[in-house]
């Protein structure tokens, strides 16, 4: 026997990755299995690694002196109300200045209306655990945020995606889902959709769409889930007006600060009709009892006593710039079969790889090259994306992005050399979802 | 038709409380109900009415200066990182700090067994999600947490207490349960326990019975999950040694900085074997994708800088006069036929009225005379608790206390008297859950 085996009674020695309660977790947690490609991400975050896999803000941009005053002040002056326990909506003064935010998009709120939350991922995992039973039915767009289909994963929804084009959600294939689900008896619980600059496509519903997507949603009774991080990130046009502002009470809308400020306060909110919210709170006490006053508090002096609005202008010219090297870079490097996406804000281009490529398979050549993306998997949840992947131009300075292209476009043009002399090969297996980590989500 | 019924198709209108999703939501959100005790307690919030209903910690005896001087150099100098998503398990040298911590319990263990968590709550709502099926058992102390029991119910738990006496949950009872529900094929998949100086009870599971309850959970294959908020805040002897370090594969350990630093931070932590933490990470992914790296950082530069020990030390000596001051007045105050704990830590006394007397339909009388505790009945998951009400003493100063005190005996011998002339009345229906709210539970 060895020493390992001769450890207590569970004969699991501590440390070990034998689980001896493999038989005893709930049957939500057989999906919890982390994807293969969080070890090459490992890897991909050395230095010599160009990543366009990251979809973290560059908040370097920030007076970070400034804001480390503010929150100093903070302390000293109002510590015992921000380092006690919160509760409820969250801080009230925060809650208005969060609507004079969602103004911008059209979006006439109340502080009442109003649910802070630990990043809009938290309000995302809260809506699902409100309305979905195992079994029941999201729809959203394929592809869609891989952080959304995890929690989704976690609460055995069923994701049903909804085709879309440059152009966001296709209608018509929206109502045609909704009715061959409705006529198999399926639950359908709600359309998640990120409309504005969506993760991980980059793609903007348009503004007839927008109504025909909330017309159809409310004759189908179906709630629509309105995930708005990029929106005040637009690089050509005013902010487009939010689909929350066209429907009160047919949509919860999800906003946060991560983008706009910085993710590390992890402050997000959900805008909800009331019955919802009040559920919202209920579920959020189980969850964590509380959000961070401090983080809350921290947000809410930021946006009084600085010009926030000129720091997003800021962040959409840095943001504009890096965008622009991507896609020049993709114009002058990519071998011919290639296609990507022209984004109109936010962090992504979603590319498509000629036939016969598989972004999963290719990824650990593009990694030895030292240039990094998040196969398109992780943004289904049905087994598609093999010939996709998500480019990020957020984080890295422009050259890196022009740098980082010519890399993979190398890579790609290997492959299709390989393709032609060989033929295409087996594909992957695919289990579960690809949930790829918080900062490549 | 009125107004309010002719805005919108869904007939309802923006801001009412009639819910149009009241047929949409999941199974687990039906338990999700406010409960009445919560809109009593926002009267007795107002100044006149002392309160020994909150949980909330003194914190007005940190350095807050010095804290605050101790975040602005950490956003100044490490910004970048402290503003930007974290992910996986937490800040390494946090999880250094928090191993030290925990050694002072005789627990031994490395950063790679510990997750950060959004306070020791949400470690506690993910191990319940990675465990529990709708229908399966949580064993725990009858009476226990109230925000536990609020957990457990949104996942669909049923809780079964175990009885307990001033040396904590009785050995035997527990294995006469574990038993029985074995026998009649009841999928346990936890004991839940606090056995240091307990929420609600004040009572601490002493030493022999430990290893006791131990060694039938391990025997029963039942994990068990240790819930340790406030093991260092004993008021008489060194802190006892955790479960947790008597068997490394048997126990889940939950730690918080809630009660010996601030709440504010939403900084706690789950010790557990790796297999159960690989879930964990995931399962914490899915919930908010990240902790806070600036609350994490703020309790890292804390602890490396501050005289932490002190401030646990000065904590100490702050509560225990604060229990003394509780203890002494219910002595001298309180009516025959009351009984109460006696504490060695913690923040709680509990207390048993004489027979007739009902905590929760007492609460208005109470706060009518300016004074509030927590009814019995949110501790337990069966309606048990209707003689019992939590006493805390963490947060008013000695003085308040015993004013608290002096009131509250006058309620009870008003009640006495109502008692003796009218009989016993009937007692309230209990529905759901009675969580109380964040600062409360």
């Amino acid at each position: 026997m060895t020493e390992e085996l001769d450890h207590g009674r569970t004969g699991v020695t501590h440390g070990s990755r034998i689980d001896a309660y493999v038989d005893r977790y709930a049957a939500r947690a057989t999906g919890m299995v982390a994807s293969e490609i969080r070890a090459l991400f490992a890897v991909a975050s050395r230095p010599e690694v160009v990543s366009l896999g990251s979809g973290m803000p560059y908040i370097t941009a920030l007076p970070l002196d400034v804001v480390g005053e503010l929150v100093a002040d903070l302390v000293a002056r109002q510590g015992t109300v921000a380092l006690q326990y919160g509760g409820g909506l969250g801080d009230e003064a925060l809650r208005e200045q969060i609507c004079t935010v969602m103004s911008i998009e059209g979006i006439e709120s109340v502080p009442d209306d109003i649910m802070v939350t630990v990043g809009s991922q938290q309000a995302l995992d809260l809506i699902t655990r409100i309305f979905i039973d195992p079994g029941d039915i999201v729809l959203s767009e394929g592809p869609s945020y891989a952080g959304a289909l995890g929690t989704f994963a976690a609460y055995q929804a069923k994701v049903v995606h909804i085709a879309m084009d440059d152009q966001g959600i296709i209608p018509e294939a929206l109502a045609q889902t909704i009715y061959a689900l409705r006529a198999a008896g399926s639950r359908m619980k709600f359309l998640y959709t990120i409309p504005t600059f969506q993760n991980p496509s980059g793609v903007t519903l348009n503004e007839v769409r927008r109504l025909q997507v909330l017309e159809i949603c409310q004759r189908a009774g179906l709630l629509v889930v309105e995930d708005n991080p990029y929106g005040l990130l637009g690089f050509e046009r005013e902010p487009l007006r939010a689909m929350r502002a066209s429907n009160p009470e047919g949509v919860v809308y999800l906003g946060s600060f991560s983008k706009t400020l910085a993710p590390g306060f992890r402050v997000g909110w959900a805008l909800a009709p009331r019955p919802i919210l009040d559920k919202l709170v209920l579920a959020m006490e189980s969850a964590v009892l509380s959000h961070s006053a401090f983080t809350q508090l921290a947000v809410r002096e930021y946006l009084r006593t600085q010009p926030w609005r000129e720091q997003i202008k800021a962040f959409r010219e840095l943001y504009r710039e890096r965008r622009d090297a991507m896609l020049g870079a993709l114009d002058v490097q990519m071998p011919d079969g290639c296609a990507w996406t022209k984004p109109g804000g936010g962090f992504f281009v979603w590319m498509t790889l000629p036939e016969g490529l598989n972004s999963k398979a290719m990824l650990p050549q593009a990694i030895d090259k030292r240039v990094a993306y998040v196969p398109g998997t992780g943004f289904y949840a049905d087994g598609g994306g093999t010939r996709h992947m998500r480019l990020s131009y957020c984080y890295p300075q422009p050259d890196r992005i022009r740098e980082g292209v010519r890399r993979l476009a190398g890579v790609i043009e290997e492959e299709l050399r390989t393709r032609d002399t060989f033929g295409t090969g087996m594909v992957p297996g695919h289990g579960g979802v690809d949930t790829p980590g918080p900062d490549l989500a």
